[in-house]
């Protein structure tokens, strides 16, 4: 790994901020939160997938003594919150569409309370029929979850699209002639993948404190990904004023895309709004299993033609990625979309994918952002080609992959890529060529390309008298240690150590605007406002030095929280003596902002339609090599050692950077292997961690990791991001080395031992 | 009045931001803070004016159960704090200097242990001979209070002073030449006045929380006018990074000056670092009254040359504030300094003013902040005048007032002055002409002048996707409704009503900084920050807009949250449609931003020197005619009404205004008439409201009121100040009426009964 040496701050690794809270137990997160006469809220869920409300009689529980308040669709304002649907509620008015949607809630003066009086709800039910598959969800007759929702809005192309049946949001991407492509090509390969809903696994369920505070503001405190949209959101369902809202994020036990949601909010402050006291609603384990959201379960067709020498010539890919009853987070579809041609240069290349609901369990975020659904089928099929043709899979995905010049299938050109080097260095660290097939052991490969970057967000950075300095970012720290990278960033632009930088994330109060969490844009967007408020702050510090010493601004350069002259040797002054003057001095008070949107380019209307976003900042990108271990006669799979490269940019903490790529790749190895929400009938079947867990400590393989680090000139100090590409190689990986070894081609998630034992061989297909 | 029928929320009427929490009892002030294992803290005071600290023995007060910590200087770093002098610790080191010094602090699990620990700590005293009066102190052989002080420094003018023996501070200010003005002087008056210590009497006393949170950063809630100011002295105290440190001002249950300091903050804080628990320290009302802060005794020397038609043609004054044992606000001296001329005209000025140690309780700053002391000498003497010249009051006062385009005597050129039109308008309210003297009822007119606004200040101003906004301003609200008025503010600035805007005050974490409210900076300075603030980000709104309408920036107003396109009747967009977009278009979230230093220009140095600051921003004026009688067996004098006008820019709130008015006139009053802390033998007498107490309801007179309203340039929508200039004239005025009434000129305050029965008349002076 090349080691930044030019930096002070920058690549050095640094303890996380929050480290002696969360390490002694001091740190608070929302169900840690008790205020004075708090209430407990519990929520009515539906039995039933599919059924109209006929009547709700909240009567009895009313009555129990302790209850303070029922609240039911009539009892809120009748506002939907969606993202690009607005089809979301904070109950279920009319119908219910999956079994665990909320239909009513109660406070009580203690949770065992709260527990009685939902039962004591009465709620008539008339059953519809249910619809429990994309594909059939997508035929015409099938039953409609939604009824006349008013079309769905890709904001970024301003196009209002009607709803066509159960597809609330669709994508099509197209550049070169497909079908001239698939003529040209010697071999052409067809393949239908399913992948299967895997849920987030944060340990912290989902939980809000709320309430209103002297001067009649709701405060909120909650474990999100995304504060200020929380704060919007519940501004727009209870019809405050934004102003008049607060939210207070505490520590998150965890997110992982699962929490750039607003889901416990809205009904803790409507019962707090109804009962004028405090009250707390936390999701219970399986409500979170039930009613919170997984990653999108998915049926993906693959067709792609090659030339015999294994160069890629056309691909039509179509994603069905089911969304389940409401649609959060289309923009997983769309991420999966842009993922779906793999970091190859495929010149005919067309996508199409369709967010469709079901009456099941909702799909949402969840880190690899939909990319994960895409490219089990790419990675798998990569390998696939490669077989028939007798050409290594390293050697296929060098031939075909990016490089520096080259554009996505989505007509954004590609200013950073390093995919090639990564290929060459995993090969290298997990010896490919002499260790690929031994026995029941094989190594497979996946690598992938992950969107990085974008959408608004702000920070403001102060300076005080002593010259320490002070960060806001409305950005959230969930733990993957963004408030360190934000006080490294600020720290090495302003010649200050990380720990002179005190960093607040997230409380909207207290922080600038930022859309939240998700889609690796912690580092390279949110750090880039941090750093240009950061260069605001130094230049006019510097002006401000220069003036105090008599010196050339460009002569001046920070160190140590120390201005020095580079021209004069010796002639040096401390931050305090230009600033503990600099506040009583002409300018006044040092304070840096900046406030961007670097997705501000539309894609190419002849190319993308339905583009849920503007073009993304950059591309991460990453190979995963998986030593793979099979059990012949069992199926059972082992993966004692995985080598992982990751093309991210600048490494600013390598000590967080080791983390990001040990968490991505555990989830992606639950994906491959253990996890999946079993849905039957609507219902979940194993709504907890005991009946579905990610991997543990156990479960884990040896991991050995570096980066082929390259100054990526859109980020801050030229850093990626790395928490999403992380995740999605590890299940094609695995299922190309369980094909090495056993023959089988499994198409579906997750490889079980029975897939395998009873699995069908390529030849077989 | 005029009222200011050209904008829509500045002039109108405006409740209080914080009505709904001080009416219903949710506002939190700092003795309502109470944090899980906190502990209680006591202070050790030291019985004794001045002496030798020989030793301090605190085992005792360790040993008793329920003790978690005593400290005393020993265990706390050397540093001090202090104004242009360091010369404050924490706790007395080495020896005391006044009665009431700290010396000790327990911290134990309750409040009576806590005390009884004080009373087991053995201090043996070494008495030192003392001094308790400001001309006695300045005497070459006088005791010093302090040794070895490294000088003052006076910051803006950049020179260190050595002390001169007990001066801890002096300015001169010459203009003109006062010797040859004697010299043309028809007559001349020398006169002798003396003025008491008042306690700011606010009700709530100075309370301070300090703990450390899950970071271990320390947190200090507190009750305050200067937040940012506190949290830079404890670090410096503590030796603590300010980016470790985080003040949360709590509501101010009264301030008036005596809550611009750090008093209870580091010893608490200290505490809470020792022991690793919350400690909360609370002073009594006596400790209020022993070792908080007065308004400065003082000794003035005033004597004026007029002509026999009443123009004034020299003045000298000599003004010895006396700062008790430290001192915490040599400013106060500084501004009693520029306000001895009084609102006049004089060629030929000087003043020399000097801030005196003696072994006294502390002065600090008090509403009025210096000038009251110096403008009783200057109206009581001009009143003396008219009387001698037989000339009236008034006309003597309008032959000599200043008007636009003059300078003060310290070359200060006025750009915004209206005495004039307020003299005009009290004398026809007050039907001066026909009204002015019945027996024992008569009219005494005084004016002044106090300067206004200036030092660092900052603002930030957000606006939320739905148009409302936050701002955030490190001003504080101590009750005088600050918050309200950043609202109108920026709600006028922004084209939204007061409800709109949320106002964030005060917490060193949320708001950029400022040097705290005082001085009457509030509204005229830090408001114009805010001012400059909400453009910012009103500029960026009309870009935007203009982008998002196809229009031109120059014909797009602002009015309740909407953009309207002057050019094209019925083109508009609301903020919302602006912004909702805005948050992902072009340039991001919006943010406005401002730090000034509107006192940057110095005073010219041939005619101050020992300047405390540079030019202020510009000059407040008020007229007070004092309706009052006396009965004359008894010397019991009433004040039934008052008419005051002010001369104050712009009225931003009238019921804000009206609170202000009525306010300042009632300490005057009390200062006037009422107020006075006993000292002998630097023990404090009275120690309590029963004895020291400020008018009630019942003293109140009946109050006409009225503003001669006129833009100020410099302020925000033309605004000034109210604060002091209410205080500085109702004690001249009173001695007027009362020497009208009885012949007897009171030149101490109080006007007590005793003096008016006991008092020499003028023919006797």
């Amino acid at each position: 790994m090349t080691q930044s040496n030019e930096y002070a701050v920058i690549g050095k690794p640094t303890p996380k901020k929050e480290a002696q809270a969360k390490v002694t137990g001091g740190a608070r997160f929302a169900t840690d939160v008790y205020l004075r006469d708090m209430l407990w809220a519990r929520v009515l869920r539906s039995p039933l997938p599919h059924a109209r409300i006929v009547s709700i009689d909240t009567t009895k529980a009313k009555r129990l003594p302790g209850v303070m308040a029922v609240l039911t669709a009539d009892d809120v304002p009748e506002a939907r919150y969606g993202a690009l649907v607005l089809d979301m509620g904070m109950f279920a008015r009319g119908k219910v569409r999956y079994v665990g949607e909320a239909i009513a809630a109660v406070a009580a003066v203690d949770e065992e309370t709260a527990a009685r009086a939902v039962r004591l709800i009465e709620v008539e039910y008339e059953e519809l029929p249910a619809v429990f598959d994309p594909l059939e969800a997508m035929r015409p007759d099938a039953p409609l979850v939604h009824e006349n929702l008013p079309g769905y809005k890709t904001l970024f192309d301003r196009t209002r699209r009607a709803m066509t049946g159960n597809v609330n949001y669709q994508a099509d991407i197209e550049s070169g002639n497909v079908d001239e492509g698939f003529a040209q090509s010697d071999f052409v390969y067809e393949d239908t993948y399913e992948v299967q809903k895997q849920h987030p696994s944060y340990m912290e369920p989902n939980s809000t404190v709320a309430h209103l505070d002297e001067d009649g503001r709701l405060i909120v405190y909650n474990t999100t990904q995304r504060p200020h949209i929380n704060q919007a959101i519940l501004s727009s369902l209870l019809g405050i004023p934004i102003s008049r809202i607060r939210v207070i994020p505490c520590h998150v036990g965890g997110g992982f895309g699962g929490k750039n949601r607003t889901l416990s909010e809205p009904t803790a402050a409507a019962l707090a709004l109804k009962t004028k006291r405090p009250v707390r609603l936390t999701f219970s384990h399986e409500e979170e299993f039930t009613s919170a959201t997984t990653r999108h379960s998915a049926i993906i067709r693959m067709k792609t033609g090659v030339r015999k020498d294994g160069t890629l010539v056309a691909t039509q890919v179509s994603l069905y990625y089911e969304c389940g009853a409401y649609a959060p987070t289309p923009n997983a579809v769309w991420l999966g979309a842009i993922s779906s041609s793999g970091p190859y240069r495929i010149p005919n290349a067309r996508t199409e994918a369709f967010s469709v609901y079901t009456n099941k369990m909702m799909g949402g975020a969840f880190r690899g952002y939909g990319a994960p659904q895409s490219n089990f089928a790419r990675e798998s099929q990569m390998d696939r080609i490669a077989r028939d043709l007798n050409i290594d899979p390293i050697e296929l995905r060098l031939k075909n992959c990016l490089v520096p010049g080259d554009s996505l299938h989505t007509g954004q050109p590609l200013h950073s890529v390093r995919i090639k080097e990564a290929l060459l260095r995993a090969r290298d660290m997990a010896q490919w060529n002499t260790r690929r097939h031994d026995g029941n052991r094989a190594l497979g490969v996946a690598c992938g390309i992950f969107a990085c970057g974008g959408f608004a967000t702000s920070a403001v950075v102060k300076l005080h008298m002593d010259g320490t300095a002070f960060v806001a970012t409305g950005a959230m720290d969930m733990g993957q240690g963004l408030r360190t990278v934000m006080a490294q960033i600020a720290a090495e632009e302003l010649g200050m150590s990380a720990d002179d930088v005190t960093v607040a994330i997230g409380d909207t109060d207290l922080t600038p605007f930022d859309v939240g969490i998700f889609g690796d844009r912690g580092t390279h967007t949110t750090g880039l406002a941090v750093q240009m408020a950061a260069a605001d702050a130094r230049q006019q510090l510097v002006a401000a030095a220069a003036d105090a010493m008599g010196a050339k601004a460009t002569n001046l350069e920070l160190r140590d929280r120390t201005v020095i002259d580079r021209s004069t040797p010796g002639k040096m002054l401390h931050f305090r003596d230009v600033l503990g003057g600099g506040q009583y001095k002409k300018g006044g008070p040092i304070i840096g902002k900046a406030s961007i949107n670097p997705s501000d380019t539309p894609f190419d209307p002849k190319i993308v339609q339905g583009a849920a976003s503007r073009m993304f900042s950059t591309y991460t990108f990453a190979v995963h090599i998986a030593e793979v271990e099979v059990e012949r006669a069992t199926g059972i799979t082992r993966v004692p050692k995985v080598y992982a490269v990751h093309d991210c940019g600048t490494v600013i903490n390598p000590a967080g950077l080791e983390g990001q790529i040990i968490g991505g790749l555990a989830t992606g190895l639950g994906y491959a292997l253990y996890e999946e929400v079993l849905i039957q009938n609507g219902q979940v079947q194993n709504p907890s961690f005991l009946e579905c867990r990610p991997p543990t400590a156990v479960d884990m393989p040896a991991i050995e990791w570096d980066v082929v680090e390259e100054f990526d000139r859109k980020g801050p100090f030229g850093a990626k991001g790395v928490g999403n590409v992380s995740v999605i190689n590890m299940a094609p990986a695995i299922a190309n080395a369980v094909e090495t070894i056993t023959g089988v081609r499994v198409k579906s998630l997750p490889i079980t031992a029975a897939k395998i034992v009873g699995g069908a061989t390529a030849e077989e297909q």
